[in-house]
């Protein structure tokens, strides 16, 4: 099984692919897409998408594990970070990929044991795990490789994006239930 | 020639494709697609891409007429309005459409006269030009004609995307025209 991890971004996209035989961890490819800031968007989001595209025709993975977004205070930057969002998931539906998401506190804990280790902390054990010793890339390219780690092989039961998603906002904890169905966990 | 609007939304997108035949306006096809909050945001997008490509390839625009995100203060708002232009920005680019970005007052101002004017105003006047006075649509249906009729036809010099994308920050003037080298006008 082959999982396309992504660390979405405008500048900088991290990407990494893991495949699974048996036990073996292997990193197939990984790396970062960087877009020029003086090109238009759509510009620089057809880049990220036909160069995602391209690898995943390439080594044909079955699953995308994404970043969930960090809502900051800044809105512009939101947006941004959104844009590649929505190219990222138009690409994971154009090619049939099933999408989880993982927010970094997850990524960390199930990676290094504890949700608020450094990005050097990751990289270091993300090399380790995958033999990756001598690699010099952005530290993007390794959040990448966590994310396909975690949803390939820490998190069996990993919550797809139609639970992950936001839930409704309710006035109290019964309508609050009866609005979010999806989170409530079966028996 | 024909210029689809596109007026992204979340919850309501509304498209609208104008045609040109000499002088002649008439409007092909306009309305809004609704998607289902209680989906995921990749599902939603989805659906999104499909309604508008399934209509791209039915009546093959040119042209894509985006309006441009309203910088709010809301960061949670602008990521998932982001997702939705990354999503209509990667269509275009996937089906080679032209992509013009335009301002709400831009457009209010192009069609009504008075970049302030109620949204019930634009609906007015979109009606009034292309004969469509018992259409009753959301107004996001009216909006994305609105972009549509602005763009290939009262703002001849419209703004491509690579323009209008914002500028770069710098610490003076110089340094300013130096780093935005696209917004200096030719003589």
């Amino acid at each position: 099984m082959i999982t396309l991890g992504i660390d979405p971004g405008t500048l900088f996209t991290g990407f990494g692919l893991i495949e699974k035989s048996g036990n073996a961890l292997r990193a197939i490819d990984f790396g970062v897409i960087a877009t020029n800031p003086k090109e238009a968007m759509p510009k620089r989001l057809k880049q990220i998408y036909d160069e995602l595209a391209q690898r995943i025709e390439q080594y044909r993975p079955s699953k995308l594990s994404l970043e969930t977004a960090f809502f900051g205070k800044n809105a512009q930057s939101a947006l941004k970070l959104g844009q590649v969002r929505g190219a990222v998931m138009i690409l994971a539906m154009n090619y049939g990929l099933a999408i989880s998401e993982y927010a970094p506190r997850e990524v960390k804990k199930a990676i290094t044991g504890n949700g608020n280790a450094a990005k050097e902390q990751v990289a270091f054990m993300v090399r380790k795990m995958l033999s990756l010793n001598d690699e010099k890339k952005r530290a993007d390219a390794f959040d990448a490789l966590a994310l396909a780690l975690c949803d390939a092989f820490f998190l069996p039961q990993s919550i797809p994006s139609e639970i992950a998603r936001a839930p409704s906002k309710a006035k109290d904890w019964k309508s609050f239930l009866e609005a979010n169905p999806h989170l409530i966990a079966s028996k």
